[in-house]
């Protein structure tokens, strides 16, 4: 384990420990194989994050009670629910080191449970009473789902463009992460400046932790990425190596790469090639950078408050976006 | 097209230009994929029943407004989202008489346009700004799935109650129907009694449209259905007449069934075997005559109401619910 993951476990495992129990106690289907379906992903070891921002954003706000880990329930149930649809679009085997939940629960009890955690999630925000963070929560849903649908029609499309990709990545899994840390404003009852901080903060972290995601796929090995390594690309998504590589490469390099983005079935050499291609035209590099510079601003949107622990923390959160090894 | 069908249609007609209108409106996505795909099954002939049942619902309660058919809309689009999840998780190849949209779309793009459509419709209830509306709202969706999971577990399972039958059918149809007449009675500002006799109504409503679908599997014609007739028996769902059957039969019958329900790839003569059993037994009767009570019960429901066309209309559709052919 990295020092910053280290540290930064335990600066929130008391809060890791109540959101555990909170998300437990508010699945509550009808039916044990719902719990266990679910449970098989959302109980395989998720990083919470998305729960963690929500209490943290209340925190720095000075906002502190016993229903923030209920409302960040939320967002672990939707950030599961996508991704329980997720692994059943893309044919994924493995997640969080695991076999994927439909290989086990198979496909239409996977996808039926990824409805019933959207509906539950939104059943708890409107337990919140609050209209904004209904609107919040009811509104992400809908972009998540659009993400994902742009990111899939431009599979294999060489031309895609990084402008494509950063709208693909906001939408897809920015509008979750920057949902919570408004929502935890919201709870807290923030002023509009300290909302809007928190709400770029997570625009920011959203797009950092995508990116990073992105970049590990083609540099983590598959036993600490507790998934395959080079999926993405045997899918066809292509995203910021790639795409910078791609726009960077020789018209001979650039032929190369297109024909390995065009066959699913590229051998470990061919993966090597490519993997030589983003080293030498920096797709990695470039990857890192972008993502470096929002870390930047993530952290800047947090200079109007105070210091405190739950700033720390949330500072270092964005550093651990980017470097974190899975 | 039967007499009654005839009838309504022209009495609803109206409405039924302005919900055309108002889905239109209200479905929005950021991407023509996604227009597409909803629209494939949505603008292929749906009878527009929920929609219908809030515009009615509220009429009969003295309301009319220009923003009921946006939120009729909410119904249709959670309708349509069910769908088109069903399709793919039951592999079916047919649906309102046109090749399934994941036949056309591929099943990704079909599950997230699903999923797009769950969103919107509680986005709809959230610019509602009741709190009720979008509890009812989120609380259906998270029946409805459970329902489809119910059914899933016991597909193919012929101990499967008539008790436990009641109880899919209703999470899986009868709340989406009730939520509808419930909507409409609180976007009328209904008094208590008005909106329980209309929700009331709406339970009812619902399991004799299920019951008379699950009939319509065994006696329409393909051509006429829209869909293949048996292909509930093919997938192993068994439906009312089924158990009924099932329950009266000799041993030696009850095994006949038995080895043909097990069998997904069952002849056309063992289908007419089935039939003549569903015969015999009066299967098919029985459960007609549990549909017609439903239909005697939702009508005895808007009794409390004075005479009014909107009334009528009720009335009508809780018959052509049970006579329908198609």
């Amino acid at each position: 384990m990295t020092g910053i993951k280290k540290k930064l476990l335990s600066m929130v495992a008391p809060d890791l420990e109540k959101i555990e129990v909170a998300l437990k106690d508010n699945l509550t289907p009808h039916l044990d194989l719902v719990k266990e379906t679910a449970g098989h992903l959302m109980f395989a070891g998720g990083k919470r994050l998305r729960p963690l921002l929500i209490v943290l954003s209340a925190r720095i706000c000075g906002h502190e009670d016993a229903f923030l880990t209920k409302f960040a329930s939320i967002f672990e149930f939707l950030h599961t629910a996508t991704l329980l649809h997720d692994d059943v679009i893309d044919g994924a085997s493995v997640r969080r080191g695991k076999p994927v939940a439909h290989s086990v629960y198979g496909a239409p009890v996977t996808v039926l449970t990824g409805d019933f955690l959207l509906a539950r999630a939104l059943n708890i925000a409107a337990e919140s009473e609050s209209m904004r963070i209904i609107k919040v929560v009811s509104g992400m849903t809908e972009e998540i789902s659009q993400g994902e649908i742009q990111q899939l029609i431009k599979k294999g499309d060489v031309s895609f463009s990084e402008e494509e990709y950063m709208d693909v990545i906001r939408r897809k899994t920015g509008v979750l992460i920057q949902g919570a840390c408004k929502t935890g404003a919201i709870l807290a009852n923030a002023s509009a400046a300290a909302e809007e901080a928190l709400t770029s903060y997570g625009d920011h972290l959203g797009l950092v932790f995508q990116i990073a995601d992105d970049i590990l796929d083609y540099t983590a090995d598959t036993k600490e990425l507790g998934k395959t390594v080079g999926a993405d690309l045997r899918e066809g998504k292509l995203t910021l190596p790639v795409i910078h590589t791609l726009r960077e490469a020789s018209p001979a390099d650039r032929s190369r790469m297109e024909a390995i983005v065009a066959n699913a079935d590229f051998t470990k050499d061919e993966f090597d090639i490519l993997l030589g291609l983003l080293d030498q035209y920096g797709g990695i590099d470039y990857a890192k950078n972008i993502a470096a510079a929002h870390v930047r601003e993530a952290k800047a949107k947090l200079e109007m408050f105070a210091p405190s622990e739950a700033r720390k923390t949330l500072e270092m959160i964005a550093d651990y976006a980017l470097h974190r090894r899975a």
